[in-house]
């Protein structure tokens, strides 16, 4: 049986990072999917495991090459997923998640019907401006540009299958473990369990 | 927000009732659809708990009143679901689980496209028939007359939109309690969350 490829998305400041790694934590079966990008390491972050970092040429070249499963401009920067690592895993019976901004995970969409659309959202409007305006790591043309991006964001939520409200981490994360679950009983998924043996 | 209409369905024999009953001990806010029949009370059965046990006329009543969601006769006897406490319970947010044969099951399902269609299968077809075989209570012919109707119940498992094996209780209980999360999930429920407030 192949692995379920799951897209999670949702605004710059939902948490998304944080949910991740608690889903990571708590379900052995999934592997994340490093994207590649054109931005700048930030503190923290390592090179292979938060992102792939790459030069825009290099991002380019593999645009190209037919190498991504999504791409998207952010905030002038490229983020892309390489598409071979995920039908790899998928294949060897492993979910894959992907943690796409929105532009990217409608592309994801339209591509490959078989991707379970979930939509991080945040515990309420002013709290995810808020944390927007808080980050204190750009100007404020930059937080505005954030915040028309984000609205942008909330308004794609209706093309997703699932929404995730984000209040708790850890309600967030079994929410998530759930969806997963279900998923993998759908009938479609099943049905050769129930076929009569000869 | 109402509550939800899940339909748990399969053969005879797959362990329904138990898997129901730990279902509800681990989540309250469901209830479950009492249906009334016209079979008789077996050891260990309480009405008004397991069943309404009613006569044939009374059913019969019931039936012409359109008091009932869905009916069924099986093994020459009624069962059918009272609808009004259905409606109830789910206006008031409660989660509602009925537990009934296929035949009425499909009839729930072409009435309502709210329901959440649930088929609980047996680990195997002949474990299925052995549990079938070994219930002592029935003549060879009844049984023979079960084990057709279970074959013809296993080929609707495809009209379902879930399918849950029962190979371990705990296993198939945290399923179903994951499609029940995973579908209170679902973007037509949770969209109002992500709307921007005044």
């Amino acid at each position: 049986m192949n692995g379920k490829l799951i897209v999670l998305s949702g605004p710059s400041g939902t948490g998304k990072s944080t949910v991740i790694a608690s889903v990571m934590a708590q379900y052995p079966n999934l592997q994340f999917s490093v994207s590649a990008t054109t931005r700048a390491m930030r503190p923290g972050e390592t090179d292979g495991k938060d992102y792939f970092f790459v030069t825009r040429e290099t991002f380019l070249q593999m645009l190209e090459n037919g190498e991504l499963l999504e791409h998207a401009e952010y905030v002038n920067n490229f983020y892309g997923t390489p598409e071979k690592a995920v039908n790899d895993a998928l294949a060897s019976g492993i979910d894959v998640l992907l943690d796409i901004e929105p532009q990217g995970a409608l592309q994801v969409k339209a591509r490959r019907d078989d991707a379970i659309m979930l939509f991080l959202a945040p515990p309420s409007i002013p709290i995810l401006e808020s944390r927007l305006r808080g980050r204190g790591d750009t100007s404020p043309e930059a937080v505005e540009k954030r915040l028309q991006q984000a609205r942008w964001e909330l308004s794609q939520a209706e093309k997703y299958d699932y929404i995730v409200v984000n209040d708790r981490v850890e309600t967030a994360t079994q929410e998530i473990l759930a969806i997963i679950t279900a998923e993998k009983c759908k009938t479609q998924d099943r049905i050769h369990r129930i076929k009569e043996e000869p």
